[in-house]
């Protein structure tokens, strides 16, 4: 028989999310009458805006003629138009729209590029952080064994993220030649890195051989114009980092499935081969292109239409996320000695309950306020009695689970 | 600096296609006024039909109300009712809901197939095949170094299919705990295994430890109902294979991206866990679902309307593939001693040019008839001296190429 894939026996636990969904069924199979709100899983809940859905519906129908009909595109990599597009919107065209890797997503575009990566690699995620860069570098090979301390994984280095250094990672603990993770706006603590902050982290790939990985995943929220929304915006990234991106959070295609990656043609292995050459390669052979209705989709969120559609979208999730941070700061909450992290350019308010376990914090939220919110240890051993609340959500939501909130006690 | 992941050193060549495509751009470039037709990437070209272009429309419409929109789904296998419906309308409730998986496609679903297997894994291909069988498992470290002699991967197994053995392989050269790709109907011979074929297949999987990976994207080109359009329908088949399967050809869907896989609860690696956990952790981990539009038009696709229409696209490329045929079996082919191979039961005529090289016949195709096709090589060492003939097209380009090709010499 087919022996199973060790680097999958390695894996401790399920995927975070599925846990999370499975303990609010219990609670609600126990509970049949509880009106349970989510501030858990960053799922977009706001309709698609009349421009995007304009261009998607059009789309389709021409795909119903002769003249109209897509099939396979010539290159997996995605619509020249749309990667046009893309370098100059979001890039004001200092990134070639051939260095923008069109694809299904983030998530999608990381199994890829740590699959690219392999095994050989060596790895430095910020504590905490989305579970796919530790899980799926475990799955790559690239994370070696998990101890039974639950301290993490062997082959990982933890950067932790805490208050104590805004959040913002010591790279003293990173090795030469590591792949490095670095999300901002962060997941889950909602902090954004500085300028001054992205100035070293290029300064150190570039002196220690490192690759950065670059989640901007949730850039659109940035509304301070002196935070950077792109690492690009600094001297040198374009010789030592990737950018993902995604039209999830802004364009609420979490459901639609869009996003794309910046892999600069400067980008370089050891061997000097071209890391670009690498990734064209697995996105022709273990990929094929983004749904193109999709990327009509995304093509019509980047004109001025759609793009000030967007940002009324963004504003409303933050208004949300402005409500949540109001209601944590709230008596009882000050009374637990708990503190609120959030500073309004990011969908996450990330809170610190002191003393006690993430998971006991989310069991005790769900059976008090029924509430489902994230435990931060689900994001790596530093998130260990953080909380992260979510501002996707109607607003009439949002504000129920406020309300329930303010009589919270632990 | 970061090493290139090995695996890739190993891959020799571009990948098939995109080679294809260069080799048209300069013909072009070099013949500006030749009015060139492909019959070589199996790209569909009929337009989408109407009760799925509604059903689309329809849905991204909802996606703009705060009612009918959707944002991820719980699960990353896909929306339940079309998880049900495959179940129905395809497995008649063989197959549970549950071991359907919903993805963007078959190639895609290879490529996490490929990672969760691993790079310990045995695998065997049938040769000619679909060329990311090969470049997969190589990538995914699976496949060993690639000799100078061009005879293929180290550690590959490949199972020659030939007309002397009517396109099926002798599986007496497979070992023991191996991954068996088959493909049927074939991509690129046009074989269907009948069902005794398969039937010894699933006996030899089961002796030897063997899983199966059927590629079934073409079973809706199956007329004659004495073939097997799934292993399923094989007695054992459940213990021993998973299924890919694909929307793109009968719905036209290569754009949009929908297909799926069915891994059997019953399918388990040597420690005695199940395979559909782990792959309910990769998709999980690595995917985040099919775009929820193209979900709506399978779903649509699979209903009577539905079905009807895709049969009536199903048929227009078979009538292709006869025309094709008939050119195929001109006396000009005759005289330069050409087979050809085409059952009515696939979208690909494969044809044999004793004594030529086949990138040769290729170029000369291009050259003298300014028709693209596939070159029998580009899918293994046993596809020399063939060349793949697609009938995805439009009719007038269909006669007009078979018109050219009439005339052709070498």
């Amino acid at each position: 028989m087919i022996k199973k894939n060790e680097n999958y026996t390695n894996l401790a636990k399920g995927y975070l999310f599925p846990e999370i969904a499975k303990r609010r069924r219990e609670f609600q199979a126990a509970n049949p009458d509880a009106k349970i709100i989510s501030l858990g899983i960053g799922n977009t809940t706001e309709p698609l805006t009349p421009h995007i859905v304009e261009a998607m519906k059009n789309f389709v129908e021409a795909m119903g003629t002769k003249e109209g009909y897509e099939g396979y595109q010539d290159d997996s990599a995605g619509m020249p138009k749309l990667r046009e597009r893309i370098s100059s919107a979001i890039y004001s065209g200092k990134i070639l729209p051939s260095e923008v890797f069109v694809s299904d997503g983030a998530k999608c575009d990381l199994g890829r590029l740590q699959a690219m990566f392999g095994r050989g690699v060596k790895v430095a995620v910020q504590d905490p952080s989305y579970p796919v860069y530790v899980d799926g570098s475990v799955m790559a090979g690239a994370g070696g064994k998990h101890p039974v301390t639950d301290h993490g994984f062997d082959d990982i280095t933890y950067m932790p993220c805490l208050p104590e250094n805004d959040f913002f990672p010591d790279l003293s603990v990173v090795q030469k030649d590591s792949l490095i993770y670095i999300c901002s706006p962060n997941n889950p603590t909602g902090a954004v890195a500085s300028r001054e902050n992205l100035s070293k982290l290029v300064e150190f790939a570039k002196a220690n051989g490192c690759i950065i990985l670059f989640d901007a995943a949730y850039s659109f929220f940035i509304q301070d114009k002196n935070l950077p929304k792109s690492i690009y915006e600094i001297e040198g990234a374009k010789d030592c980092a990737i950018e993902m991106q995604s039209f999830s959070k802004p364009a609420g295609f979490t459901g639609v499935r869009l996003g794309w990656c910046v892999v600069p043609e400067n980008l370089k292995f050891e061997d000097g081969s071209r890391v670009c050459d690498a990734w064209a390669r697995i996105t022709n052979t273990a990929f094929n292109g983004a749904s193109n209705i999709a990327q009509a989709g995304g093509y019509a969120a980047l004109d001025e239409t759609g793009l000030a559609e967007m940002n009324a979208t963004i504003r409303y999730y933050l208004e949300n996320a402005a409500l949540i941070r109001s209601a944590l700061e709230s008596d009882n909450f000050k009374k637990m000695g708990v503190e609120v992290y959030s500073g309004g350019n990011a969908p996450y308010v990330w809170a610190k309950f002191t003393g006690k376990k993430s998971w006991d914090v989310f069991d005790e939220i769900l059976r008090q306020c029924n509430v489902v919110v994230t435990p931060g240890a689900g994001f790596g051993p530093s998130g260990e009695s953080f909380i992260r609340f979510s501002s996707f959500g109607h607003r009439e939501n949002i504000q129920e689970a406020c309300e329930r909130l303010k009589s919270f006690n632990m």
